[in-house]
């Protein structure tokens, strides 16, 4: 087996989800990547925990059968809200033999199926937790990349010191933390202004995302300012959406248009009132990342760019007197920072052309 | 899809476990099986049930790679344990992409595993299950077939009018439900009586075994007395032990041998105090197991054949006066009866060299 796997499978447990003996583990994973679940099997043996393996959220095929077959009305089912319960860590691995495999499911089915799990997806989230990918051919046809190729993009990105990672992203967090205003400019089609003052900011330092590589916040939810125009496409629903353009006043996207799919952009942000305010401001800081492959894990926090997400703020990155903004959406999206661009922080320019002050 | 994978989803869904609207499933399944495990995702969302669908038990690599890496100290895993104690519905499907995936684990660690396990094995059989096999291409080397001719045996086996399987059986059942004394003689190697008196004879029409075909019964633990060679091989954690000799006095082995794998046969005789005494009788009725296919799930309901288990007896099959032997083991062995060969119940020969007294 590629050592980069079994690196890969005691980052996880030794970083990421700190497994002790004991653990109850449930992984679940796409039979395609086999390999990681038998290296995490490895390790979890090692240490003494106990692993449970499925392909519930994983397996589309079977899914997209039982979707297409049901009638639309789910319940909460008790034996997985159960399991999940009783565990102590809960591993999820990405990996697909089609990551196109429900485009053929109908929306709103997808929709109240995933309503009648969410309170297994709440209980997961309160639970030492941890979501990867491992380098599948389809993903990489994703990425426009050869699977080998693929391959050393992923665990370079995965495979790394987080201790070092973690400290320079620590020199961002001290600029970000105790900072007011911030102010994103990049070319002549971004200069937007918000608020961060009372939001802690977080470090993602490869414990919940595996790749981490990303500091991030919440924007107050009046306070954001001008235009952005996200360079980088995104996809959503299956469908890409390419040159979104924002323009906001009071907080609010009062313009919006993109090239490609704009009524798929129309849709988010007409979802409820906070699909048209901003949720995060995050600043990608994992170098290894180098090319955007189309998947969010990875893209986000590529070096050389800034996310903002329309919906929902993440309770951790809200000041206890802050608004946090509440929507059912989460869209993450992208602007390229790597030519003509700056990041002021409280009138100060702390990254030129993707380069941190910090970094001399 | 092959249509007789749809039929044999059908077949587990409404004859096996009787599958309800608002039933939680388990499903666990090797991913070789991914086309069974589909249409059975397809009927359970036109039933209106919830599946999981793990790889626990049929996973064996990565099980291989956890009993390795383990100091074989286990405890029951109480996730796993409240998975199953929250479902209605179990359903493992037996497929393998090699059926010697754990052929290098220490025995004494998969027993010590199994140890742990038994609560779970016990809440699984307290719920409506099912155990069936998916004629993958590993499968089909260990019978020494084609895959396509595979196949066809396992759907010919599996996709059959239950009903009238069970008529036929009924036949049995009426000679050996009522009995006392039973003699099972095979040349001069086999010559073994026991009790069955006050312990109640099923029939196996295809639920908890897919394919079923059998009727059995539990003998009286302390009765067997005599030797049989099961000169049919079995396969018992991923290797095959042949021509197992059994030496039994006052219901316990006494003496034990293999040709080949001894002591693995050893190792499960040591398991526990029941792993030494009988927990079954049974009788192959299923005439489209025409051939032996090194898989215990087929071998024993072929026609002309007897098969006794040691280890654990199922509750069903134990008069509420009668001792039910326990054990963390079941193991079931072979004896051919298509010649040279009678049964004998209560001093009437009931079969001989295969045939049936009521086939006439």
């Amino acid at each position: 087996m590629d050592p980069r796997i079994r690196e890969h499978a005691e980052i996880i447990a030794d970083h990421s989800v700190d497994l002790e003996e004991g653990d109850d583990v449930v992984v679940d994973a796409h039979p395609v990547a086999e390999d990681l679940v038998v290296a995490l099997h490895e390790v979890i043996g090692e240490r003494g925990a106990n692993p449970i393996t499925m392909t519930q959220r994983t397996g589309k095929r079977q899914q997209r059968a039982y979707l297409r077959a049901s009638d639309g009305e789910f319940e909460t089912p008790e034996h997985e809200l159960a399991l999940i319960e009783a565990t102590d860590v809960y591993i999820a691995i990405r990996a697909s033999d089609n990551v196109t495999q429900t485009a053929d499911v109908d929306p709103e089915i997808s929709a109240a199926y995933q309503q009648a799990h969410h309170p297994i997806l709440e209980e997961r989230l309160s639970k030492r937790w941890c979501l990867t990918q491992f380098p599948a051919p389809a993903n990489a046809q994703l990425a426009e990349m050869s699977t080998e190729a693929y391959e050393e993009f992923v665990w370079d990105a995965v495979n790394k010191d987080w201790e070092a990672q973690r400290d320079h992203q620590a020199n961002m967090v001290e600029i970000l933390d105790p900072a007011d205003e911030v102010r994103i400019v990049s070319g002549d089609t971004t200069d937007v202004t918000m608020s961060v003052d009372g939001n802690p900011t977080r470090n993602d330092h490869g414990e919940h995302n595996l790749p981490g590589g990303e500091v991030f916040t919440a924007p107050v939810p009046d306070s954001v300012e001008g235009e952005v125009l996200f360079d980088m496409p995104l996809y959503h629903q299956g469908r890409e959406i390419t040159d979104v353009f924002l323009e906001f006043e009071d907080g609010e996207v009062v313009e919006h248009s993109a090239a490609k799919n704009e009524d798929v952009l129309t849709e988010v942000l007409e979802t409820d009132e906070g699909a048209r305010r901003l949720g995060e401001l995050g600043i990608g800081m994992n170098r290894a990342i180098d090319q955007f492959t189309y998947n969010m894990l990875f893209d986000e926090k590529m070096g050389d760019t800034v996310h903002m997400a329309v919906g929902r703020a993440y309770d951790d990155t809200v000041g206890e007197d802050n608004e946090q903004n509440e929507s059912a959406v989460h869209v993450d999206m992208i602007v390229d920072m790597s030519e003509d661009s700056f990041i002021e922080v409280d009138g100060e320019v702390v990254q030129r052309d993707g380069t941190f002050r910090f970094e001399g």
